[in-house]
């Protein structure tokens, strides 16, 4: 099924949380109900050199399924099965469309012991998650995505069907294509089905949060917590507005929370083991002025306080007033340190932020040195603009600084290509050119995508902000001889 | 510094733990002392066409180092310094030719109660084990080589020098260039420095070892330890001839073992964590017909458990009697398979290597799937070696009819480049080939590696199971001008 309808090719080139968006839409949108569609679309597309972009959840944040080039959007809405749970073997195989959501629902309706940890924005589905390397509250006792992935079928760009892998859970058999695909962002390949690793739910689960008195209180308690290697599931902080944030949405309500710099903890494993590692972290927060745990009283309040962490951009959206955009919660701030510099940056880039005097906040993900700000601003005001930007352009070049990285989790989609040279160095990006062009020498995959297409310049229209493509003349014909 | 020595030369194309060597060594071998070094010695190889062959331990086992094609072989001796500790973070920058036990040494000497996880073989160095993505009996709780890089520096085909991240402990910037680089083997780069993670050292330790009747009793209650969740640190098995041999080798003195199907367990973590994790354990094993547990009674005792089964491969060798040689328990006998397939699959295995009529063992990584035989043959007795290579044939075949792979950790090297195209199929190795040649244009970084140099034939000598290789007249040319 192709679709060219104006609405569908919007929904599909264009998405109001990214914080970059390119003046260009899809020509066409397919829906593909199996590999051998999608190998088909590929050959077609190869041939005419016209531009394929996947599309799943639409939930990323960094233009990541923008479509700068125009082409066709390979949306995978009716590639949305579950196509083989193996539980003795912990894994399961999925279509691109599977949520990880829907995932662990049907996981636990089946009472199957088992689930998928990998836990980024509620609506995320596997395919982007691929495609982004992306993680979530879990990632600092589970890893990221690519942690996650046993093998994955992927139509290359000739049409040509491959497999990474079989299905053992630890293989040393040539190249890890698994880690070269996931995190890619469809630029090498489009994956048409995972088999994914799968935990065990543990026993009890446990969620507590913790104020202190300063953020940098809050932050070097968590890197404690992590040098003293307790095994905790989540460690997230929120600071004093994001806090308010959660209870102006009244997600929790009746409870409301203290409006400080907070941590929040969920803690899972047997009965025990979660008293023994409640206490171990409990010692380390007082040490650092840290109060007094308040735990969820119950299931509801825990998944209440947790949803209330994940569904923050939401709570931050509904609370805007009119003519106010969110620069998302990810998007350009999404920095990543060691966890020795952690404190260091939140502090300063807290202060920048309130210097700023505009409704701004930071939450992340702590326990993995990673965290993202969130920012309330007008964006028909040249002079916000200007200010927000200023402040996302230090904090990233602050975290490189700090031999940290530009992004934790979202990637570099359109929106930070400039970020990734800066980070890791022009000759670095050559070499991931070279692999892309290896692959995909007619640059059909997602063209744009965390490095540019060699024969193509990129000017932002200063009027809006878009972005506008015009080809380098010359520039195309040498570049496909090289 | 350049060497020419025979012996250096043998010493580094040739090793008798190795399931094949072809009939070549390298022609010179260098000893750099820095990445510029490296770079230098690239550059050179480069302009000349001349293989380059990375080498650190030298403990690789399918003629990973192996100089079918002549060239330089790079030995890191001199690159063999701890760079950089940075304990806050929970990392270390290192050179090629550090050792993992010295540097768990030497952190422990340091009292930076942190320690690197990733155990293979114990002479093993932090070059090669990038090269081969190793692991160990720690890879059941701590993953294997891959999870523990946090950024690589690496000398390109050309001499290029290139850092794939900065410091982060997460990260989705770009391709994951981590995750391709470890596990190729030095066919895509050679790895002149690399930034590990390193874990928190657990407060307890508890080695057990419990026996079973059958080797499948044994194999079902590994599955169902992992199944159930329980997070042990090392989760191995040996048969009752591997027991019998840990006995002989007298390396636990004076106490012994019982000579039956066993599990060896290594559990870690808190006090109360780890006894209520044995408990578990407990519970599934007897339900598997196991015996008691008997637990090592010191820190002495189990350091001597777990040397014994860590050097298991010795004390093989050292009960070999003349003219007989080992068919490492590495080798073409590294498989791993699904958990619901493992017990099926160790049964039938064992069955066959009986029906031998020769000195055989199993033993292996059986929490991730994964294990080794170990067979003792007379090597030129060709009738013994043609049974050895059915049996191992049969091995490979049947794990990869169990959706498994025929490596789990050690790799393809010159050995088993057959055994990968059965696994992945040819079109996933051309993909593979596609990036080598990208990055590596004139096939000089370790070639005959994982994939056959397009241009080249192979050829297995009849009379002394040696590889001859010779040109295929006029493809060279084709080739080098696709």
């Amino acid at each position: 099924m192709i679709s060219t309808d104006d609405e569908d090719l919007k929904t599909h080139g264009y998405s109001e949380w990214s914080t970059v968006n390119p003046n260009t839409l899809p020509v066409a949108v397919a829906y593909p109900r199996s590999t051998e569609d999608v190998a088909a679309i590929a050959r077609i597309c190869h041939r005419y050199r016209v531009p394929l972009i996947p599309f799943s959840g639409g939930t990323s944040l960094e233009g990541n399924f923008s479509a700068p080039y125009g082409g066709v959007s390979v949306d995978f809405a009716f590639m949305d099965r579950i196509l083989q749970l193996n539980k003795d073997d912990m894994d399961v195989v999925v279509q691109p469309s599977v949520g990880w959501q829907d995932l662990n629902q049907t996981l636990a309706d089946m009472g199957a012991g088992l689930f998928f940890p990998v836990d980024p924005g509620p609506t995320a589905k596997i395919g982007g998650m691929v495609g982004t390397n992306c993680s979530g509250t879990n990632a600092v006792r589970y890893g990221t995505m690519k942690d996650w992935v046993v093998n994955l079928t992927v139509v290359l760009a000739d049409g040509r069907i491959i497999k990474t892998r079989r299905r053992p859970r630890k293989s040393s058999a040539g190249y890890n294509l698994n880690g070269l695909f996931v995190g890619s962002e469809g630029t090498l390949g489009i994956v048409t089905e995972a088999t994914l690793k799968l935990a065990v739910v543990p026993e009890v689960y446990s969620v507590g949060v913790v104020s202190f008195p300063t953020i940098r209180d809050a932050a070097t308690a968590a890197a404690g917590v992590m040098q003293a290697g307790v095994p905790v599931t989540c460690l997230e902080i929120m600071d004093e507005v994001q806090m308010r944030v959660v209870n102006l949405s009244g997600n929790t309500a009746p409870r409301t929370w203290k409006e400080l710099p907070t941590l929040f903890f969920k803690f899972a494993g047997s009965k025990a083991s979660v008293a023994e590692n409640i206490s171990t972290v409990q010692a380390i927060t007082s040490r650092n002025r840290g109060e007094e745990f308040e735990f969820a009283k119950d299931e509801r309040e825990q998944q209440l306080l947790w949803s209330a962490r994940k569904e923050s951009l939401w709570s931050m959206l509904a609370l805007r007033k009119e003519g106010q955009d969110v620069l998302s919660h990810a998007g350009s701030t999404d920095v990543a340190v060691p966890l020795s510099r952690l404190a260091d940056l939140i502090e300063v880039s807290k202060q920048e932020m309130d210097e700023l005097g505009m409704f701004a906040s930071i939450l992340g993900h702590v326990g993995d040195g990673n965290f993202h700000e969130s920012i309330m601003y007008n964006k028909q005001d040249p002079s916000e603009r200007q200010k927000v930007a200023v402040c996302v352009h230090n904090m990233v070049n602050r975290a490189l600084n700090m031999e940290g990285t530009c992004t934790g989790e979202h990637s570099i989609g359109w929106g930070k290509k400039e970020s990734l040279v800066k980070e890791v160095g022009q000759e670095t990006v050559d070499v991931m050119a070279t692999i892309k062009r290896s692959l995909d020498e007619r640059w059909i995959l997602n063209p744009g995508k965390i490095m540019d297409v060699p024969w193509m310049r990129k000017e932002t229209h200063p009027a809006k902000g878009d972005v506008v493509v015009t080809p380098i003349r010359g520039v195309e014909k040498k570049a496909s001889v090289e």
